[in-house]
């Protein structure tokens, strides 16, 4: 290659592929200043494809056009997934090639893999538009906030669920025609586990704690929870008591531990959080000097994804790392796979409040034997609420003090073996 | 120097000199991982000082020992203001020394020259801190946006007035006593011109332009309008109808000529910048692939100002222009006193909707003959409202549709003329 011109290989012309090509063509002449080098798309690669070539750029079924091209420099995959990604990322590796990626998935789950490569062949691995689309915050955190100990990241970064939980708060809607609309809009997959079983969350989450404490977290061990059993009575009582129903992924560092954690919150209404609404994404990330800073933004989408993997070629370009070695200050996530284990906090030791809505008989005493439950267990109440009701089976909604996570999972099991506990219909924090 | 070590110097030992100091030295380690190199600070520089060290370093009451240090890299501004700080500036920069500054005014005032001087000088000149405190908004536009063409920024830059105008909001007190507590907090100098009248928001809206458009605005032909003339009554209307009045800077691009303004605006109420509370800063970016991004943050305050001077100093060592030749992508607004000339658009151009309130005596007939006005000036009238009044002079409030600026003013000049209004209170400009 030569130091006038950086050539890029596309892997996957699905919305986000399609988005690069466009970007990298149609705003060609600043990126090229940007970058300090002219940024040339010279192949895409989609198995699927039907023309041989599309806006001037040859067309291939055969990834191997790319990963092996002695041309390119860059290979963008967005391919998402697992299988072929992680195969493909690997071979281009090994072919000296540096890799940009929207990939959270398999970054997610074989970090450890990809940047051992990464380091063995002197390229870099990045891959901003892995969490949260256009807004940058992984390069926020990386070079702005670099001064900076970070000590909590949190927020909104799934905008599948946003979209879903914004719909059932604003227009009142069950869950599944929410998921519906969601779907229609393009906002949802046709299986849209990864969204609301809130895996794709937990991976942006992974790569957040990466990003920000150099650590990598085994994505398996995250605990994690959806918004499936979310329902139109939760929404209610939430924003009757003055809070909107999120999936906030949490990472902190608790002393020599980190805590990663997906799961619903209800938001105070009045935190900026609560606010966020269709398919945005917002991220609190807190640091010792810069103390709160939030980054709010389209959180996927072609446009805004193509956004921040340009930005990330930019930044190859810009640190000469098709050039010279690689100067390795552009490499997110190399201290993590590197650097010291990262020992996950247990989710049991970790306090909140909880929302526990509870299908109990409409009659006397049933509080009583349940509230001796909450005691033995050392789950202190702070409210209780009984919405009227004309059936034989109501509803009890029980609001904790803050406790132990354990304490209240044994509470939960406890109350399971009631037999004036029909169902409990859901569980969810309360305050971030 | 050494590859290993850049050393600083930092004039100015206030509010942010301390922070900056204190980061440098509290956060050394993760400083220099990021870096690539070690940071010290050699020596400080306060007129006022009364130790002749402070942590270990010397302190000076000369800043020549700083400016004319063979063994200083970079000199931190910290001073504000342009005197002595744009001649010390530039002393340092014919000293080959690179140059990191939190003071807005002197870079608004004296782009050109002080930017020409350090490309002679091949040296870098940095500024994050400037704007909005502890928010990393240009390295944002420059680095993570860097793909996009930037089409609009607007948003709260100024932490003092949004106190204020959140505290008459909140508390319901007046302009007088708001401005008393926010210098009580130390939140507004003892002359508050410089944030109440909006000179601060317009110097950063200028720094704002360059970065974004790289062109250089002359500060003195900004329209600029400050805050003190909100008063209750003002405030109380924006919250029955649904805003909340905020002080915005705005800085567009409309065909080839820039739109660069500073006034407060009635903020619709569910636009994440009505919620901006306390003394915090947020700003809207809008680009053609990345879309909305929001970037939200303490705006002053030396912890979160000290981080984003520490982020350019890293910035400056990972580009190693301490060692070779500036590499030039780390200069921000190099390009704006380099480029084409900016062509400000006219104000009266520019469209808005106006909320205007009149004093007026509380006959029949005065709508009427105040009605003729606008509609001589072809401004259309959208909304009249009357707040009810035992007193012979009443509140006659206005709200027009879309209207340019210009013949709102002529509307304005009109009306002073009838006799039946006794005073025009405020106009204050409606939606974003």
């Amino acid at each position: 290659m030569s130091n006038q011109s950086i050539n890029i290989g596309i892997l996957g012309l699905g919305t986000v592929g399609r988005a690069v090509l466009d970007l990298l063509q149609s705003n060609a002449k600043i990126i090229a200043d940007r970058a300090g080098a002219k940024i040339k798309v010279v192949a895409v690669c989609d198995v699927a494809a039907k023309a041989s070539s599309i806006n001037g750029v040859p067309v291939y079924k055969n990834a191997e056009k790319i990963i092996s091209n002695p041309k390119i420099d860059i290979v963008v995959e967005a391919i998402g997934g697992t299988k072929p990604a992680l195969e493909y990322i690997l071979r281009a590796i090994s072919n000296k090639k540096h890799i940009v990626t929207s990939n959270k998935e398999v970054i997610a789950k074989h970090m450890p893999q990809i940047y051992s490569a990464a380091q063995k062949n002197g390229v870099v691995v990045l891959c901003e538009a892995a969490v949260a689309g256009g807004i940058p915050i992984l390069n926020s955190i990386r070079d702005n906030l670099a001064a900076n100990h970070i000590t909590e990241i949190y927020g909104i970064v799934n905008g599948t669920t946003n979209y879903i939980l914004y719909n059932m708060t604003e227009h009142g809607v069950g869950f599944k025609d929410a998921l519906k609309a969601a779907q229609k809009q393009g906002f949802a997959e046709a299986n849209p586990s990864a969204d609301i079983d809130g895996y794709d969350a937990m991976y942006k989450a992974v790569i957040l704690a990466a990003v920000a404490f150099g650590t990598y977290v085994n994505y398996k061990k995250v605990s994690r929870e959806g918004i499936a059993r979310i329902s139109q009575e939760d929404i209610q009582y939430a924003k009757e008591s003055g809070y909107a129903i999120k999936l906030i992924a949490t990472v902190r560092r608790v002393g020599s531990r980190i805590d990663v954690r997906v799961h619903p919150v209800m938001v105070p209404k009045d935190h900026p959080l609560a606010k966020v609404s269709e398919n945005y994404n917002a991220i609190f990330v807190k640091s010792d000097f810069a103390g709160d800073v939030m980054f709010y933004g389209q959180g996927a989408g072609g446009k805004p994804t193509a956004s921040s993997v340009v930005a990330d070629i930019i930044n190859i370009a810009q640190a000469n790392c098709c050039v010279d070695d690689c100067c390795g200050e552009a490499c997110d996530c190399e201290q993590a796979t590197s650097g010291p284990k990262a020992h996950l906090l247990d989710i049991g030791q970790i306090e909140s409040r909880y929302y526990i809505n509870l299908k109990v008989p409409d009659r006397s005493g049933v509080l009583a034997e349940i509230s001796r439950v909450f005691a033995r267990h050392q789950v202190s109440i702070q409210a209780v609420s009984q919405p009227e009701t004309n059936r034989a089976v109501a509803t009890l909604i029980i609001v904790t003090h803050l406790v132990r996570h354990a304490n209240l999972q044994s509470t939960l099991r406890d109350l399971k073996k009631l037999s004036v506990v029909k169902t409990i219909s859901n569980v969810v924090r309360v305050g971030l």
